[in-house]
């Protein structure tokens, strides 16, 4: 497969872009020092809101439950870990919405501005996020990662890694499956893009899930590209 | 209606932001230069082509073909003008090609930049347009227009002013209509969108379509918000 013909880069964000972890742990510090709660372990509380990523979508993927969009899996998943967490008649309504919020506020990899910043002056760049489209329009906004357009699993009403997402992104571009790469730090992600016909980069994010992290250490195909950072992406694609 | 609910606005692209005709018509003066070519109405020839905009939706509108998006709408109107303006033989596919992503190139109006980047500091901003999302986000790079997310006619397979497309837009932010308000420079485009609920801001573009416009030289309405340029919509909203 030839770099050379493609034109639109789409990025995963939750772990490729976003440092979803190091984020949600600074966030609940924040929230520690202006009220009083019990003492919590906000790295686990981070991995453990995590966690409930995948089965809720799972839930929705299995049609066991009708489309909701990952701003309700998560919002789902916090009531449960509020529970495990001792902070349940600590935090009310209103606190809770500010907290779902956190998910659109993601703080990016430190390299993932400059990076993204000099691939944007060759190529369409986009995500192909398990995100929610508001969400990821306000992360970018907060973060100012310059997308030239978002794709979400809301637009698709299918969660990655179901195939709907990958050939709806390819349909809705109208470009031809290799003119399009998928940037991810999760080689089932970039499997299933790979099995559509899209080019695949690899971005090594071995401190996604800290203690959690069981795979994802390495590049497991032989991807197109196969990277440490967005920058060394840049480099490789002569952006 | 209250403007102060307002949390993202939704821009109509063609005539609103991009003034269309005026960029048609230097990049067809751009190209006669480049070649021998037979003398045209470079703004009579924009203004042809402009003119198979609605009949060529209406078509997928009313099911007698299948979705299209309007890109392929404008290449089919392109070849129908290419005769009308004896340019069938002098222009190839290679170049009709080109020609075709003009429409991905346009100019915006001069106070689209500055309004926008003020308004972008308040409120999320996106397109709500006809166009494409691949033609959308190409104009948006090379104008530097400022959106944080762009939908499109192709992301609900219908066009304005189908309620699809605004119901589509309001179930996909996941936000009440009345904090969603739609920037339109056609009065049936804000009375679609006020007849679901949105907030309405009419920009007067008296211009746009030169000598075949026929409408939309005021507003006919009492929408929220009444401006002549992007900038005055700025000055009202605060921003």
């Amino acid at each position: 497969m030839n770099i050379k013909n493609v034109k639109v880069l789409l990025f995963d964000t939750f772990g490729t872009v976003a440092d979803w972890r190091g984020s949600i742990f600074r966030k609940g510090r924040a929230l520690a020092r202006e009220r009083p709660l019990p003492e919590v372990d906000w790295d686990a509380f981070a991995r453990a809101w995590r966690a409930g990523y995948k089965p809720g979508m799972a839930r929705v993927q299995s049609c066991e439950v009708p489309w909701k969009s990952i701003d309700v899996i998560h919002r789902d998943r916090l009531d449960e870990i509020l529970v495990e967490f001792s902070l349940d008649h600590e935090l009310d309504e209103e606190v809770r919405r500010s907290m779902n919020l956190w998910w659109h506020q993601l703080d990016p990899w430190p390299d993932c501005i400059p990076g993204l910043t000099r691939l944007k002056a060759k190529y369409l760049l986009g995500t192909l996020s398990n995100g929610s489209i508001i969400g990821l329009s306000y992360m970018a906004k907060r973060a100012m990662l310059p997308w030239d357009f978002i794709l979400s699993s809301d637009v698709f009403k299918a969660y990655k890694r179901d195939p709907e997402v990958y050939l709806g992104a390819i349909d809705l571009l109208g470009l031809k499956p290799n003119e399009i790469m998928l940037v991810a730090a999760h080689n089932d992600d970039l499997g299933a893009a790979r099995s559509h016909g899209m080019l695949t980069a690899y971005i090594n994010r071995p401190y996604e899930y800290g203690t959690d992290q069981t795979r994802d250490f390495n590049a497991e195909e032989n991807w197109e590209v196969i990277a440490d950072s967005i920058e060394e992406l840049a480099d490789i694609m002569e952006a």
